[in-house]
């Protein structure tokens, strides 16, 4: 068994085109010895988003704490993203986080291993 | 994309041989189109408790609130856990989930999808 905090972990700054004022934290993944799915951990920073992207692989989200919001692109509208709240994002649907302008947001994303989620190292 | 509280997900007693005051809500399964893992929530009352059990698949925990502790089976010993606790079981190994004398605890378990997970609703 393993077992540590989540702050205990490296927090990575998401360099990816679009993102601003995200950081990543790999929870559970390879390292250590998760094989089917990875858990991170996102801190996004008021005014800050992840970018309007799409991928082959689902997300499921939990928010932990703070505010913000998520692109539906199923319904072309914005969601309030508060604690407690999941998401699911299918596979190829496009999907955008963004904190609140006066509030950071912090979310659980789980995605499954394999090549897919190794790109998005 | 699928977007909901927590608290809008049925609350179900888990009455597996051994389980103490024990709720979990499946908030991201077959029913909800993730494929790969599922994602669900325990609540355990204070003095309450997960038997002492292993099946072959892994968990990925990580705890939303509350005070309690996990039985580490590779050290044989009990473990803290609070907020932000993250915890990976390995499949094969013993564990059980228990809150403290004097709180509850809230954690996120996300198990694989398939045959075995079924096993266990």
């Amino acid at each position: 068994m393993l077992h540590f905090h989540d702050n205990k972990v490296q927090e990575e700054i998401v360099d990816m085109k679009g993102a601003e004022g995200v950081t990543i934290r790999w929870l559970l993944a390879d390292a250590q010895g998760a094989t089917n799915f990875f858990m991170r951990r996102f801190d996004v920073s008021s005014g800050g988003r992840t970018p309007m992207h799409r991928h082959d692989y689902e997300h499921e989200v939990y928010v932990l704490s703070g505010r913000g919001r998520v692109w539906n692109a199923h319904e072309s509208r914005w969601e309030e993203l508060s604690q407690g709240d999941v998401v699911f994002v299918p596979p190829g649907e496009e999907h955008s986080f963004e904190a609140s302008e006066d509030s950071s947001i912090v979310f659980l994303c789980i995605i499954p291993a394999g090549p897919a989620s190794q790109k998005n190292r």
